[in-house]
């Protein structure tokens, strides 16, 4: 063979990433997994408490957060760099949560690393991005603003020099102990009425108030998904996240890969399933044989194993884009539907080979298959990537 | 039209029937859908101070189990009765657990009622049948014998006139705060040597342990899922329920039905879900319209509508065989696997269509997703039943 | 068991009809089975030559065409009449052909039986029925006008005392040697203006002209499907059928139990798919065992029996309702659904099944392929009947 | 962005190759589609007249065999060349034939290259890859002997310095015409006894007779595919090719590539009925609006792009591992699986899209359904593959 010339094909990654995600993948293996049993990961995620201790683990095994600027510690790694160790970290559901490239932080420390002025990123970005804080994103509302951004129903006005924000926030991962906050609003006057804008703020707040945690199928999440009112909140005026109005664009660029990181991380959890439903399979006995030994077994097996194939080829595929620069958009929209898709085919699969055994939290593939459902919805359900696709293509501009 | 003659195709049920069905609906919505906040509806289903209040209001509404024989107060109703209020009951997770028609006891009370001795009538089917205890039946182990009873590992040898009884049970619905169990055995000696045999015990009993609760996917039964240790338990030689060696042909006598009423149950989740489902498509908007007015949504309201239908054409008839004494394993077997393959799209779409929202407790969507996850492995997974089936039609005895 | 009183569900057809139906099978398994390598069965369907050859056989045995009225030497049997004895005859394709029960034909009977005139019954309904000649539908033209009605372009005013009718038609099953024709127009003038019509003609007639057969996937319709040219065609005033303006109703009363009448046969040939994949699977060998002892294969004849045993109730529960006198509509479009896919499910595979031999003509399964995907097409494509069931259960009118 | 080193992820195929391709699209796009309706594409494929019209025009174009070896005439591209190459002519069913990177042919002049003695490459390999014969590969057989070879019947003696091979072939794809095969037999003596061998014979051969073209399903394969009857043939000694005994080695080292090259060719198929599907939902009007608008069309369309996206990745990892000498075995079965099922899915959907239509030959779409819907059983069927990679991951063989 040929040395590879430029323009040629290549799925071989580098070989400091490899190296890199295999340390991250032998310390989620040796010192995260033992925590999967440990009681302060709750229905609502794992505790701060629990968290920091994964941290230092982390820390202490030199693969803390290596995608954050090199100026807070971390590596820089490319896109294909996380697809490698975040796929490593989603080993065990709290890997990611260990090594600092857990949502809503990483796609935080993403957003704010583009656009954040300097005076920001001392004070915002920098503690996020070296683990001494958690950050939110208060983008969705009860009434949609999820998937629909049109529907946003929180306002920011300008009184002097202050914002005053109001409205009320849903599904806000994280925000319970969060150290500050992103909120999107919709600016009620001045020349970009109408638009969104993002604005920061140190929390806890007086005027942002916690009203409940959601109780909800996934649990990967430390915090948990809060609901948040937000009444009279008094910003000044230089509070606001990049330009004015840009809101929508901002979300964009956090979203494009924060989709895909998502994909990486639970394309861990789908290795690590198949993984404990092949260890299964081996062993156990029915009907005179290992169930590993009935193809009504071993073909969701290989299923599984062309479903972890698929999504990785696309999430590589993507990562590679955004790092040639490519927004990617129909490639990430592609991912996040193949990636959620395929990662949950694996997570139900998985659980039906383990019988009743699946059905209980004896193994970790019972918290993988409910955090991989959710992971259907999170970032934009299937059919709103499946519409975006569809009228693109219907309407030529792809 | 011409009025029915003898073997005419009828798909309308009786009158008095479906008076009962409504009225059993009505109390499930007005009476026991509130109590679905209830704090004492607990991960490991609800607590029997909150069953005994729900069966109170039954009684009181007059629908407190139709389905037990009459001489306990019960209606006898029909397999095809059963379909119809069983369905009705489903509406709310909660409902079966309030009309007393909840497994495991439904399946015990039609076990005992068909091969109990007189005494053991009075003594374990009369508190069972009129809602004074709940029981357990204690076949599944660790090792499996869940779906392969073969794998038996639980043992029982006569020792003068008392049998003694030594093994391990897992997955045991119900097992905590029970009255009374029934445990299956393999006969360590005499004539019926390696048979399997049924026991009946009073609970609680020092040699019978619960060791833990299972934590499971699902959350509908009272008392939960737990792991038991039997250490000694020496019973009197009476205790044996049938006839000695025929433990596996009684499972089957109790499992052929008590499959199908799993179906009925969950067939009215489905129907609770695809109506939350449908209200929130026609009041939530997203991208200029009406959810339920996007295809990508009306579409799965579609298909849930036919999952649905379908689902309950093959529970009525094999409810229909049943009742006229036809064994049924085949329309058993086909029926779960339809069943529980499509109540669990049901829910799966409705969760869909939910988006965020349906990712929390804020609706009992989530609840009925994660339970009718578990109904496609309760009472022979999917693929046990396709085995049987497949193997049936291979060597042709079908 | 009780006798079975008014309103109770039964599931066990009347003696009678069940007789009649394993009579057509017979006929079907010994008669027409043979005639599956006649070279007169060709890409168009069976010649008219063969037709009447099948015919003759049919009537010689007794069971041609039971669902005609019995003024014309049939049986008026019931829709569950129709569903027993289409099922048997669609064992082979050519079955419906043999028996006279094939579509258009049998829709066209339907229809003229319900609405045509006494004169017109003598004229076109009884030389049909008696199965002297064939009939054919213009409905469809090139520019839709098939699921949806509204972009009908023929045109039909009246000049004088005739009509003057000008249009194209296309996929006009059966057209080539048929003795007369129902077409759809629209009304140019008049107070119905607008309104579309149905006229009947015989032919040939030198203003139909017959532009080309076309090569379609199926071939199970004598004359195959046309594309017809209709240019200046003059008629008597008196050749509407039914009334003036009510063209979509009429087509609405043909199609319900037409689109059954589809699913009834097709049940057929799912059945016939099966019974040859399991024969095959019981006896070829590979990989050192019968193929039906590979889970990979059994567990597809399991599916393949679950979803032939869905149809069946789907059928039997819509043709129930058709003939308690109910328009069924909604019924009607879930059996469509859930008919057409199920069984193109079977037919795929069954094919899968036998292999390299499933891709040849040596077993009709290639045949039963073929057609049945153009069944999830024809009489309204699966999205047709998801768009109008979705849109009705989101607006409430379900 | 960097400049790629050696290990970096690259998605970007070379620009001369990515240029060939491009050049072989407009080819099959200007040349080739016209012949689409040309009566010479018949049932058992291409006539030779036809395929030979199609390859002058390919050699004017200067399109012709740009992966057979240079020596030939040929580019010798890799792996990766022809991932592009080959689904550029399958834009067209009749583009590979045109261009001369059909079945057989193509993997007969790779393993023949490999494998061929200097006499053989001469006399055999020469004017296959000029595209003066057609060859074919004579292994399946009645019993079998397609995906298990074990099966195999037909059996070679040694008789002197002669080989004597009787037996019988079927599914021989092209054998009707061809100037030279391959046949694989079984050696009935001698030190390799029992083992499979291949033989190189020039045809017409008065010993091998055709029996019959099979009608299947597909139509592609110029000659179509044959059943043969070996009798008394006889070969001299040295008709063998490669080494004696290494019969299923040496059909190995043609599958593993030629299973490839049929994904590649027919996810030109599906860009090509994605393209026909898309066109028409952008024109047809249905329900007031068109087709396309209709999210229950777009998603399809949608679906259609992320199944041949990941098809066209599945391709080209592994082209680039064979590229780099890797034989990929549980990769190539993999793509197997994922390409033909997905891109079955593709015209599929496609045709479902063109609703009537879809069902004529009036688009290319028909073919391309009955073609890739053999291709789901052609070089083993996706339950061969399933089970061969479920137990090698159950046996941790992988």
């Amino acid at each position: 063979m040929t040395v590879a010339s430029i323009g040629d094909i290549n799925f071989a990654p580098p070989k400091e990433l490899v190296e890199l995600a295999a340390k991250v993948k032998d310390f989620v293996k040796d010192k995260v997994v033992p925590y999967e049993k440990d009681p302060r990961w709750t229905a609502h995620g794992p505790t701060d408490e629990l968290r920091i201790e994964l941290n230092t683990l982390a820390r202490q095994a030199g693969v803390f957060a290596p995608h954050v600027p090199k100026e807070y510690g971390g590596r820089a790694i490319s896109q294909i760099g996380c697809a490698l160790v975040f796929e490593a970290a989603g080993y065990s559901i709290l890997g990611p949560t260990a090594i600092h490239c857990a949502s809503p932080d990483e796609g935080n420390i993403h957003l704010l690393d583009v656009v954040a002025r300097p005076d920001q990123r001392d004070h915002f970005l920098k503690p996020l991005a070296e683990g001494k804080v958690r950050s939110c994103f208060c983008m969705t509302e009860p009434g949609g603003a999820g998937s629909d951004p049109s529907l946003l129903q929180t306002t920011a006005r300008l009184d002097g020099n202050e914002w005053v924000i109001n409205g009320r926030k849903w599904l806000i991962t994280g925000a319970d102990n969060a150290g500050w906050a992103i909120i999107m609003a919709k600016l009620e006057s001045g020349p970009m009425n109408g638009h969104a804008t993002l604005f920061l703020v140190d929390l806890p707040n007086p005027a942002i108030k916690i009203e409940r945690t959601l109780d909800t199928i996934d649990s990967s999440f430390t915090g948990g998904h809060a609901v948040i009112e937000i009444k009279d909140l008094r910003l000044p005026a230089d509070s606001v996240l990049g330009e004015i109005g840009k809101g929508f664009r901002y979300a964009q660029v956090r979203l494009a890969p924060a989709r895909l990181s998502h994909c990486m991380r639970w394309l861990g959890s789908a290795v690590r399933a198949q993984e404990i439903a092949t260890d299964y399979a081996r062993q156990r006995v029915a009907f005179g044989k290992k169930l590993g030994e009935h193809e009504g077994v071993s073909f969701m097996l290989a299923d599984n194993m062309m479903d972890i194939h698929m999504a990785r080829l696309a999430i590589w595929h993507t990562a590679w884009l955004l790092d040639k620069g490519d927004r990617a958009s129909n490639e990430s929209s592609m991912s996040k539907v193949i990636c959620s898709e395929a990662i949950a085919r694996v997570a139900d699969r998985s659980m039906q080979i383990l019988g009743g055994m699946g059905m209980t939290r004896d193994t970790v593939v019972e918290r993988i298959f409910r955090d991989t459902r959710a992971f259907r919805i999170y970032d934009g359900p299937s059919e709103v990537h499946r519409w975006a696709l569809g009228a693109r293509i219907v309407s030529g501009k792809m």
